[in-house]
């Protein structure tokens, strides 16, 4: 008999989710451990272990599992490793393929946590049916998957799609966390858009609920919740940031052409507010053979659930 | 006996080149003939075939053609088609592949200059062995081939790899001959170079061998004569546009991690001048996970043979 189920990871600097995926994406049950509890990679692997053991013997015992799949910050396909991850209490190069194989006796598949998204997304959600599209995921960072052909975009060395570090903005960027200047992340991320809402409640007069809120306090859900009251201030920074989105994105179409772009994280629930503006730049900048022509989309995931969704999806093609 | 000879055309706005090719690359005979002489296409069709029959009678006949491969602007792969290409004579979109194949009796691909001249790199040139890199082409536009996983990247619609027109200055970006401003095009194209050096004359009191020609006659020609003389100012042009392609090479990394970036075109000829400051820029704006990783080389096939070579490559697997 084919083996049912599979096990998704989400690897993530504060926590790591896990669940047990079945073909048509339903997780049959989920847990989660502290990652910076574990300060030693084999103590991590062995929490894990502890974590996911219970849920496995509900849903009838590792015969029934065809693979792990991991989707981990700076985790590379090709090497099955998390390499130099700032976020993660382990330093250097972590095997973590070959740990979590000799732990599960398992298959096992590790991807980066955009790339996780984009498999899901691609067997789940918003890309059914799609071979070309890109998603691009807006947190604390700006990350990306790219897929080509039906296959995720890994490039020569395993790490393609780092979209958030391209370069928006030339003169005067925003110092970025990777120590380069004018990097989308910058603008697009939950700390981007506070910055932006602290630069525009500075260049204007404007009365706006945000004043309400110390400016170093603000934070991007503030200027979520300002703009569903009808704040004008809080709109004028999501059309900020959707602008700079949608510039970003005709340059990403010209590279790749796809026919979509999914958004994917906290921004994506913004709604019309969001897609407007970007859909508005993206047109306005795109190549001519592109106008009315790629589609720009919310995810269709629950975010809670999208990233051990697409680890799990990997996890059917684990060797 | 499996079929020993394809057909390779290079299509552009002034000339057609074709050749009769082998699977080492040799080119066994070549032709030509003036494009804009044929406002029907469907002479144009005639004139071709008038020219490569001798050839391949030459060659043993039309038994040993395996296939025809065509490159053309704005050619697309997935339509065999011309689609409102502005420098050629004919209007709307052409079905080129459908009418070589009834006048030929031949299969046929079709595909644009820059992604054959990336299969001809791929198959005898500077990629050979590579999986995974872009060609740049600096002509009088700039074009791009991008290789994925051994495959040329065509995106959902036929039409990706436009990299001459993502968007390298948003802020007084040079108008586009596409319309839009500030396209990579703009400042690394022939024409290009022609323009930053009126721009860099403009802005120096500096004396240089280009002050003897008149500013709206200098070409990116005159500029590489002065730079090898050692003409301080032409060097300048050199850095300048090196610059920009370095940074544009940046981002094109952060997508896509290829192996390599080849440049292919008249400016690829200027060696270190070029080279240089395209690798100083690139390295300097690259995300530090693929510093001094990602190669920069100069095409290996001659200017005048690649686009036959690229374009017969396509015809051994034209169907």
């Amino acid at each position: 008999m084919e083996k049912p189920y599979v096990i998704g990871i989400d690897m993530g600097g504060t926590g790591t989710k896990f669940g047990i995926v079945d073909a048509k994406g339903e997780i049959l049950g989920q847990g989660s451990i502290v990652t910076p509890d574990y300060p030693d990679i084999n103590d991590y692997i062995n929490a894990l272990y502890e974590g996911v053991l219970p849920l496995v013997e509900k849903t009838g015992g590792f015969s029934k599992i065809k693979g792990i799949g991991i989707g981990a910050p700076n985790g590379n396909y090709y090497k099955s490793s998390i390499e130099l991850a700032p976020n993660l209490p382990w330093k250097g190069n972590i095997p973590l393929g070959d740990l979590l194989k000799a732990k599960f006796n398992l298959p096992v598949a590790v991807t980066n946590d955009a790339n996780a998204a984009a498999i899901g997304e691609m067997t789940y959600g918003a890309a059914r049916g799609m071979k070309d599209f890109i998603i691009i995921t807006l947190g604390t960072g700006v990350g990306s998957g790219i897929v080509i052909g039906g296959n995720v975009l890994y490039g020569h060395d395993g790490f393609a799609g780092e979209l958030g570090h391209t370069t928006i903005r030339r003169t005067n960027g925003r110092l970025c966390g990777c120590g380069r200047k004018g990097c989308l992340e910058t603008y697009a991320s939950a700390t981007g858009v506070a910055r932006s809402a602290r630069e525009v409640l500075e260049n204007t007069t404007e009365d706006s609920l945000l004043r309400q809120i110390a400016a170093d306090k603000i934070t991007s859900k503030d200027v979520y919740d300002a703009a569903v009251q009808g704040d004008k201030v809080a709109k004028e920074i999501f059309d900020v940031t959707g602008t700079i989105l949608g510039e970003a994105f005709a340059d990403f179409i010209a590279f790749s052409a796809p026919e979509a772009i999914i958004i994917f994280g906290g921004l994506a629930q913004a709604g019309d507010l969001i897609f407007n503006p970007i859909k508005e730049a993206m047109e306005n900048n795109v190549l001519p053979i592109w106008r009315n022509k790629v589609k720009v989309l919310p995810s269709e995931l629950k975010a809670s659930d999208a990233a051990i969704l697409g680890a799990g999806a990997l996890g059917w093609e684990a060797k």
